[in-house]
């Protein structure tokens, strides 16, 4: 079966790196749209679906955070079907971040949540705390429907020191020792070696965020990419995050193996635009893709694609 | 300010340790009963209301494991948002078991999601694998409106092998080193001392589970209960998931300073009845009140406070 790690993998070699985040928040609508709908939730969607349409032909997949949905109720949860919907329909490669994490039963009705029905997503995120019985229950959606997900491994919040990067015992060849991300990299490279698809990764893949603050760190990223070559890599920490496209180079593999996320520094691209006091979603999106292009060509060009 | 944890421990010293999950499945309906809706949405709200009924006056508190909702999609969220606010007009103090975990201006929005509007709980349970900034943007709800939340911890299931229970590397006093889920549960006994409540108790305490399966890991349970006054536990993998009242027990402290967690076992009580062939929601709700009131009575001998 093609999985859809496969589908991103030819869709980054089609149209490059970008992820879109629709971490839509209604502060980023012009003033003129925001209040053209009966509440922040509609016009949320009125504004995915122009960002949509504008860069859909660029974006190698999108990646829809939940928690700007949520912190909006029932009406923000129907605008996250409506979006994920909407995106589906145009053919559009999907990740829900979710970050979910539970075990057992638990797990897999989580797992139909966002692999089915109303919340069908192509991948999701997830969180390893629990331990690896909090990811098997989700990837017999990989063999049955070709899902799949990301899971956190090591990110570029400050918080990342408090656990993710503690050190575990135990001797380690390198030189920073072996951190506990080592530990949830090493079952991750397990199951994708034993979900691969056509072009090497696995279907679960695992998030690494692109913002080192020293050479050290850049050597770090470098380590971790040159350690994990079947797995696909989701990478926030871009733009508005503060990282750059030569950071987020480090972390791809052979023109291809990761998606680069960016959000704000898309959806509020117009406001950093002349004469956009009178902007509407048009203008918005308009200024969103000429966003994309420029992050697409930095990335493939630190990548040495062009 | 009087907080959450405030009020559970005093329900604790009123009503016993028994936290009922409401992680209600369709199967478990009575058949007759389950028919009678439009969908398993609203069988499920009209079964959690008899539960809640029933149960209320002996609850210390109730959790809602929120996957068992987002299952159903649209419909199901709904159901999850009407449960809460029904157990929120009977005065029961709620956990919202959602296991968030994502940083900063994301958990900002979560937090405002399931500390207010269609969501709000009493307190949420939340995944620290991010870090502490995943942790603290909830906190200033703790400060604000009293809420309260259950970071995980060190948790029964048995990936917790994984991660949770690695060793870390450096010297520690403990016979078995020092864990991952130290590292947590120091990160949580500070945040705790800086948040503190009228009975000692942080408005955050910690996940850790009752379920040990040796000699060596009740004695690990008890020094995790030693080593942590300030967290208030909340206590899974009683019943149905194999701990037992003795078990739970370890990890209370002088008749206090936890909730133990049963679902199936209370929901499904009325499938280990006498003649339940022609059951309906009301006898469920009578034998889901005496698993309750058995469950209630082994915890409270267990803790010695019979």
């Amino acid at each position: 079966m093609i999985n859809n790690m496969d589908k991103l993998f030819e869709s980054v070699a089609e149209r490059g790196h970008v992820c879109v985040g629709l971490d839509t928040s209604a502060e980023y609508i012009p003033e003129k749209e925001r209040h053209k709908y009966p509440g922040d939730a509609e016009a949320i969607l009125a504004y995915n679906k122009a960002i949509i349409d504008a860069v859909s032909d660029l974006a190698a997949c999108f990646k829809v955070q939940i928690a700007y949905y949520e912190e909006m109720g029932l009406a923000g949860i129907e605008t996250y079907a409506k979006t994920l919907r909407y995106l589906r329909e145009k053919g559009a490669l999907v990740i829900a971040d979710c970050k979910r994490g539970d075990i057992a039963d638990t797990a897999s009705r989580y797992a139909r949540a966002h692999f089915e029905g109303d919340f069908e997503a192509d991948f999701v995120t997830l969180t390893p705390y629990l331990g690896m019985d909090s990811i098997e229950p989700w990837i017999q959606w990989a063999d049955k429907k070709g899902k799949g997900a990301f899971v956190l491994m090591r990110t570029s919040n400050k918080g990342r020191h408090d656990f993710e990067c503690l050190e575990l015992k135990g001797e380690s060849a390198a030189p920073k020792g072996r951190r506990l991300y080592d530990a949830v990299g090493d079952k991750l490279s397990e199951l994708a070696a034993a979900h691969k698809g056509a072009h090497g990764y696995g279907a679960f893949g695992a998030v690494v965020g692109a913002d080192p603050q020293s050479e050290e760190e850049r050597k770090e990223a470098a380590a971790i990419r040159a350690e994990r070559p079947n797995l696909f890599f989701l990478i926030p920490g871009y733009g508005a995050q503060g990282g750059a496209a030569s950071d987020a180079a480090l972390l791809l593999r052979e023109g291809n193996g990761g998606v680069v996320n960016a959000s704000r520094s898309i959806l509020k691209a117009w406001q950093n635009t002349e004469n956009h006091a009178d902007a509407d979603n048009a203008f918005a999106a308009q200024a969103a893709r000429r966003a994309v292009i420029d992050m697409r060509d930095a990335i493939l060009k630190a990548a040495g694609r062009t």
